[in-house]
């Protein structure tokens, strides 16, 4: 049985506040719950029994079976599923000069809505892309709407929280630098690596003028057909599916 | 000033029984209340003093002057901005069998997210793709939150609901149409078309089987590296940017 604490405490992880003190993170739904059960320590599971019955090999824990009223009651989400989980924050340390150096890897320069982020972390999993770094001011991909949003590829992808600009400046003279620019380069006609930083900025203000000095590569996706009168950018998350969707292309 | 009624008509938008009955939709926000304002015609404009003093062009059938505190009240997003207009929903018949003939066209099996939708619109807008063919069960355009999304692109890009799998079943034979499936062919070696239908599904079932039936080209969106462990599938609007991308990246 679900106690008035346990739902309290889950509700309170539905403030950034709370999950960064507590270091626990929610997760709802049966494919992503069932994907982060295998990256992510479960303190509390809580599903109805036949969920249960039909997902007998799970570990946490504690696990409780509640009614689908009682899930209702504790769901973080407008549309609750029939599984929901708490899990442990991990702790661990990345160095993005370390990463970059033979890899590719997402800088996410203060993406603010957590719906864009979760949607980026998916696409990045998609694309081979293990590690997203992000700066502090970035939305938190622990925010129960972004863990949605990542449908379960969380447990691909490991996200950094970084102050970026250090982070950017501290790379290695030779790790290629891209970022996304209304006078860039055609990213259809540009040399893309296979290591190296891809920067992605605010929904509004693209990326900030000291992080943009750290750019070696200018990359521009295109409208078509090129100059007729269209909106003025794309949103962030579809413009990153645009670049990673190129930089993987030519090496199937 | 603003009535008891005009608010009450206003917060009725929200719901598309009523955007239906009335032929009316609402439209939040500097850009894209300025973008609407070119295409569809205004039935009421509100907003600040300071936003109608920098905004001294634009025509409406009503304007009002409200404070801040008004246009909140007003407001339909979590986040209100400094202007809100009521458009009227534009009749105009289109035949996705007619427009496919010589244009590339987004046709959206059952795609539910009014967000996704939203963002599936700007990026045709960018893509120079003119005309978007929904299935009566696709989330309505005319929704704030899609509406939103669009930032404007719907005063560029006509979307038309219709019988989806009768229209494609209406088809010249000569009509490409394409659709994303598992195992389809790899996109980026594929002999993408100037004209035809490319055709997106719902974000947890894919194309409807009817429809499938009549797609002549399967695609395919690998991930990278191909066969690595990753993510089911991508978000609708992310897969549609990649499509879009790949269609027009050709043909600059």
């Amino acid at each position: 049985m679900l106690s008035k604490n346990d739902v309290k405490n889950i509700k309170s992880l539905e403030h950034k506040k709370f999950r960064a003190e507590k270091g626990l993170f929610v997760a709802e739904g049966h494919k992503t719950v069932l994907e982060l059960l295998d990256r992510f320590s479960c303190i509390l599971l809580i599903a109805t029994q036949n969920w249960l019955d039909s997902n007998k090999k799970i570990s946490a824990e504690r696990i409780e079976a509640v009614s689908a009223d009682e899930l209702k009651h504790a769901s973080l989400l407008r549309n609750p599923q029939d599984v929901l989980a708490i899990f442990r924050i991990p702790k661990k340390e990345a160095k993005l000069s370390e990463i970059a150096q033979s890899n590719l890897v997402l800088a996410l320069d203060d993406v603010q809505d957590p719906g864009n982020l979760g949607t980026i972390i998916r696409l990045a999993d998609w694309f081979g892309i293990k590690d997203v770094f992000c700066s502090k001011a970035t939305a938190d991909i622990y925010n129960p709407k972004a863990v949605q949003a990542t449908m379960g590829a969380l447990s691909r992808v490991s996200v950094h929280y970084t102050d970026l600009k250090q982070s950017i400046k501290e790379l290695s003279y030779d790790i290629p630098v891209y970022g996304t620019f209304l006078e860039g380069e055609i990213i259809y006609d540009a040399r893309l690596s296979a290591n190296g930083v891809i920067i992605m900025g605010n929904e509004g203000n693209g990326i900030t003028p000291e992080i943009k000095q750290s750019v070696t590569h200018k990359l521009y996706i295109p409208n078509w057909p090129q100059g007729a009168p269209t909106s003025e950018s794309l949103n962030v998350a579809i413009a990153t599916a645009i670049v990673c969707s190129e930089f993987r292309r030519r090496k199937l």
